[in-house]
């Protein structure tokens, strides 16, 4: 296990609005802006957005990587996070994190191996292990009947 | 000043990659995967590069609403961020994070404006107050003369 470096680089354009590229070019740019409740612009990735399906998206990788490794056979994996901004003195301050997700698998066998991967997720996901906030994960597992 | 919430959803299609959703279906959708160096896929955005861009992008989008008060004006704005994922214990944890910010303006009274704008950010950044990780600002304010 080796140290990880992750480099990008934000650029302003105009009023409240910037565009963030990535070390890999071919990963594309993101337009980002303030945040329209902040003053900024609407329908604009905004830094909240990008916070919260960090964790968000962390969660399913960190899943993925021990679905794999457990030869978890899913059908279907979706989550839905919502970060809490709350006031703090003159700023705010992410508090809360919480993360439903849905999992659907073929029978019980699978759907305790699912169980130990979203809990294996919940305590390793680096991303939501490097926040103040608390994350909070609640697992939705479902067996699919076959057709 | 009040809560404020933001929802996203990840859904996994295929191999290591899903998809992100926002609330607004206006900003688009973003694909993402596990990282490449975590025996995922090369070429999209993963949780480590949003999770990285969002203190990025953080501090951009508070440096201007911070310069809008102030009624500075600057020229240019760009900032690089490193973000360092170290290993802990069986997994990784982000200890630090170093964003160097460049700022051009047109004279020393705005140079010490985008100064005191930039040590705000510094402070006020909500995202990089939500981090257990150091952030560490760097800035580079350069006088353009005028053509």
């Amino acid at each position: 296990m080796e140290i990880k470096t992750y480099v990008n680089t934000v650029t302003w354009t105009e009023k409240k609005k910037g565009i963030i590229e990535f070390e890999d070019k071919e990963k594309g740019t993101l337009e980002t802006a303030v945040a329209p409740e902040f003053m900024g612009h609407p329908h604009i990735l905004t830094p909240e957005d990008l916070f919260v399906s960090s964790i968000n998206s962390c969660f399913m990788s960190y899943f993925l990587s021990v679905a794999e490794k457990m030869r978890l056979r899913f059908l279907s994996y979706t989550s839905e996070a919502h970060g809490i901004l709350k006031p703090n003195g003159i700023d705010y301050i992410f508090t809360d994190m919480t993360i439903d997700v849905y999992v659907s698998v073929r029978n019980e066998k699978e759907k305790k191996k699912a169980q130990r991967a979203l809990s294996m997720a919940e305590k390793g996901c680096y991303v939501a292990n490097s926040l103040t906030a608390t994350v909070t994960v609640t697992p939705y597992i479902t067996i699919e009947e076959q057709g």
